[in-house]
């Protein structure tokens, strides 16, 4: 099996859409993917899964329903399963996810911004 | 439950020891935890986890049996169950985690630097 390493900055240098998760890595049934956010994204949940969302650049606006934290650069938050959030960026930030494999971006709903099949890169 | 944020420059700043990694989130079975690195550790490896290293500041030398991976700030590598590997840094390396939280640093080994608590900072 390949160890080779992964330079966060490199990958992100490979694609421009917004909240179009890329899977950068794989492990113990969890995927690691990295992902650019511009704008708001959609009040949703999980029903099964806890994920992660890093800062490697930039900031970004994690809203629960009774209030937000605001998450910047070398922080990380952990939204367990079943809480409704949704993260807005007012300036392009990019964010490193790491989450079990199954986890669909939009959650428990559908929406134009769901990604049903994620690229590898 | 809780869905605080945690500052990794802030979580490193609370200890000084190397090779002792501290736990400072958990999702899905898995832990993430921060561990400073400096000299040699052991060889291992872990028969059941695959294990993810991101550099969060300087660099390390990831060793395995057959040639080794320099791996700087702001990459990651994943280790593969069952691949026998030994993380080496010439100066000191800030490294985050991820790994089931069954984990034990020195996976298969026992040496003065398994640590079987950690703590949660």
């Amino acid at each position: 099996m390949s160890v080779g390493k992964v330079n966060l900055a490199e990958k992100l240098s490979l694609f421009d859409e917004h909240w179009s998760p890329k899977i950068v890595g794989e492990l113990n049934e969890q995927h690691v993917k990295l992902v650019k956010f511009l704008g708001e994204f959609v009040w949703h949940h999980h029903d099964e899964e806890d994920e992660l969302f890093l800062v490697v650049k930039g900031r970004f606006r994690m809203e629960f329903r009774d209030r937000s934290v605001e998450v910047e650069e070398g922080e990380f938050i952990v939204v367990p399963r079943g809480i409704e959030h949704r993260p807005v960026a007012e300036e392009e930030a990019h964010v490193m996810l790491f989450e079990p494999a199954s986890t669909l971006n939009t959650g428990n709903v559908t929406s134009e911004l769901t990604a049903a099949e994620l690229d590898r890169i």
